[in-house]
């Protein structure tokens, strides 16, 4: 057998990251392969379940009704559509000016934000087609956009010069770089925000600038917003699909997994108007049918009642406790990062960190970037997981990452305590 | 706004069913769009719910075990791969003469079968590739072959013909015209057994020639086998992975929605050697990241436990009580149909019906097929759901389909009798 057709061996540049074989990082950090005792600061699931009272109807429901747990109208449940109009309208500037509510054709339930972006990648780009894509990002577009022929073009979000308290808002973009980055193939960009894994949230300001060049390029924007329920410090999120000239060309992307503690339910949505919606539908209904019913109804429950258990407002004060334990715990080693204004991530600078020289890491590791062998070394020796950030970046731009480890604060405040006490070892290697 | 990018409307190529603005089949015949007191026998699925004791396990991992809300592996939840590898691996012939068990690099969990075909195709076919599909053919292949830009191939399996009952066996393979099918471009082969629409269950002989050609012109063959826990009259399931020269060659695809009657929880399964899953499971990845957790875990207690509860023996002989009534129902009234070996569809010739020439259907139906005229009709005036097969061929062969109406049994007794004595009304149309 000598041909790759006799092999039946996929080509590389449709698999895994769209270059090479290296396998993604989610599946090299993943718990079974690290140490059992590794208290895990890398992939971005919570250590605590979704709220008894979203369980409890599940259950019912599930018990109760044949029908949630069969196919569902491959747009969502109708029961679900109707709590995320109710529960987004409001949150759209644009909607509210106008004093109507999303439609059921400007919605889509999708198996988590993850499909719902690639469903929109399948439907909107064509093979040869440019996507920009700000760095450092979710390691997923880059391969999906691959997937559809696609080429994605990177711009860079500047990392925090000097010294003194850091923020998300410290990581900038240089608008003429982004202008720049546009030719006559770009179909879409793709903005993340609050971003992972920097914690920044974009400015109203910063969107402005962002979506005139868009308008003006006439270019399709998949705004990734799944964090957009963990906020900050009074950190505002503005919603780019709001912004003048912006609806018609936005599709914005949610994720219950994020919003109500299920990262494992895969249910997600997408917002945007009918159109855009339609073609998105007619993609993600051809990939997976439909997104199981049962966590749907779940979801929608969720949504309908957040409001009377003071759901999200409690998250938050929780999410907030967890962000300042952590960064108490740097502040103690003495490595800086940047103080997230979103999501549930931090970046920390581990360039003061020497690890052994002649430190040995699998094959997986090797001829990547320095952090993934930080990152390795720390879940052995150190018994933290973390997840390198040159994953985040595209393979020029590795060395810009290279210096950075992400750690989850989507984690209990015992969980981190024990991670800090771990970490405080970290000094011996800082001298 | 002129050009299409302007209008950021996506190409009908990558849209809905590879050619045209048509609408899916089953976003037509919906129960939301027919009168609310039709009796479903369209889309397939059950009017009952999964196994209590399934559900009770669902809710108790739920709530004792936080892990079981999160992500999963990509590759699945370990006690699923255990399970599956358990249950299935007694179902290959090549791996009982091994003796051996499926390794967990042999199985890849996906969202339903529908992704795991999705992702099997996204990892395999390049564009301009063909993937040679037997018709009457799963609606959803020939989208998903269009997304990567591959060309589906069709070859027909031909109607019975002659008076006297007819099985699935009468449907036949001219496999002179399969042979002929293959180009220097054809990548791989799909092939469906048990058979949905016609019920026919593939004899060992047939998929012997069909495999001495997938081996001699080395392709690659996705077989969907998600009946394969209905078979009737003691017809046999083969596999054709089993044969010689296929396990390297083949990805056989099932799915927990047909055999615990779930449809809605979306999983399945795909297994094959691990260089063609290790593929499936990089593209699976990326579109979904992982298939939803907890009813992973709700499917992994089924498979462990089916036998104590003596599951599939007493569901086939609910099915085949099923199958019988919908049978003498049209023995009853007269028209002839295809008595299944396997499935749960039942394909009956309606070209003796004749409905009102002058007779409104409404803009999706139109430009259509006769069926889905006499469909939509059977709908409205019968209130009786059935499924159109022309949209199960290719349009050039849409004819062979047209005289075709599926109507499913995955429902009750009272149901079935029910939408009988309403088909009974058929009569007065076949004079
Ligand atoms: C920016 C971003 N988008 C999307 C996702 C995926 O969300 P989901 O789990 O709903 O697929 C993640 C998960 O980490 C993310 O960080
Ligand atoms: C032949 C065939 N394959 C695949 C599927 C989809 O299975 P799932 O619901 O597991 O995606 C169906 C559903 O009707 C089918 O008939």
């Amino acid at each position: 057998m000598a041909t790759s057709r006799d092999a039946l061996i996929p080509q590389a540049d449709r698999m895994f990251d769209g270059a090479t074989h290296k396998l993604d990082v989610w599946s090299i950090f993943t718990p079974n392969n690290l140490p059992p005792d590794t208290l895990n600061l890398g992939q971005g699931f919570m250590n605590w379940a979704p709220p008894e009272w979203v369980r409890e109807e599940q259950h019912r429901i599930m018990d109760t009704d044949v029908m949630s747990n069969h196919y569902s109208q491959t747009r969502g449940r109708p029961r679900l559509l109707k709590a995320i109009s109710k529960q987004y309208s409001k949150t759209f500037g644009n909607l509210v000016k106008e004093g109507r509510e999303l439609t059921m054709e400007e919605i889509v339930v999708t198996a988590g934000a993850n499909c719902g972006t690639f469903a929109a990648l399948v439907a909107h780009i064509q093979p040869g087609e440019e996507v920009i894509v700000i760095e450092p990002y979710f390691d997923q577009y880059f391969a999906s956009i691959h997937f559809q022929g696609g080429k994605p073009v990177m711009v860079p979000l500047h990392p925090p010069t000097g010294s003194g308290e850091k923020t998300g808002a410290d990581w900038t973009l240089d608008i003429e770089e982004f202008r720049a980055a546009f030719t006559s193939k770009t179909k879409a960009v793709i903005v993340n925000t609050p971003h992972n894994p920097t914690g920044k949230v974009f400015s109203r300001q910063e969107l402005e600038e962002i979506a005139k060049i868009c308008v003006e390029k006439k270019v399709l924007v998949l705004s990734d917003e799944v964090y957009d329920c963990l906020l900050y410090d009074g950190t505002k999120h503005v919603r780019i699909a709001e912004l003048p000239g912006m609806w018609e060309r936005t599709l914005t992307i949610a994720s219950a997994g994020k919003s109500f503690a299920c990262t494992g339910w895969r249910v997600g949505w997408v917002i945007g108007p009918p159109a855009l919606c339609a073609a998105t539908l007619a993609a993600h209904s051809r990939i997976v049918f439909c997104t199981n019913t049962p966590l749907q109804e779940a979801v929608a429950y969720a949504l309908e009642t957040e409001t009377e258990h003071n759901f999200f407002a409690d998250q938050l004060a929780a999410y907030t406790e967890r962000r300042d334990i952590l960064c108490g715990i740097f502040d103690e080693i003495g490595l800086s990062y940047t103080k997230p204004q979103g999501a549930y991530y931090l970046m920390v600078d581990f360039s003061p960190v020497k690890i052994p020289k002649d430190y040995a890491v699998p094959p997986t590791c090797q001829g990547r970037g320095e952090d993934f062998k930080k990152a390795w070394w720390l879940a052995q020796e150190i018994k933290v997981a973390s997840i390198p950030i040159s994953e985040f970046y595209a393979a020029e731009h590795a060395n810009i990452g290279e210096r950075f480890l992400r750690f989850s604060f989507c984690k209990d405040p015992p969980l981190l305590r024990a991670a800090g006490e771990r970490l405080l070892k970290l000094k011996e290697y800082m001298k």
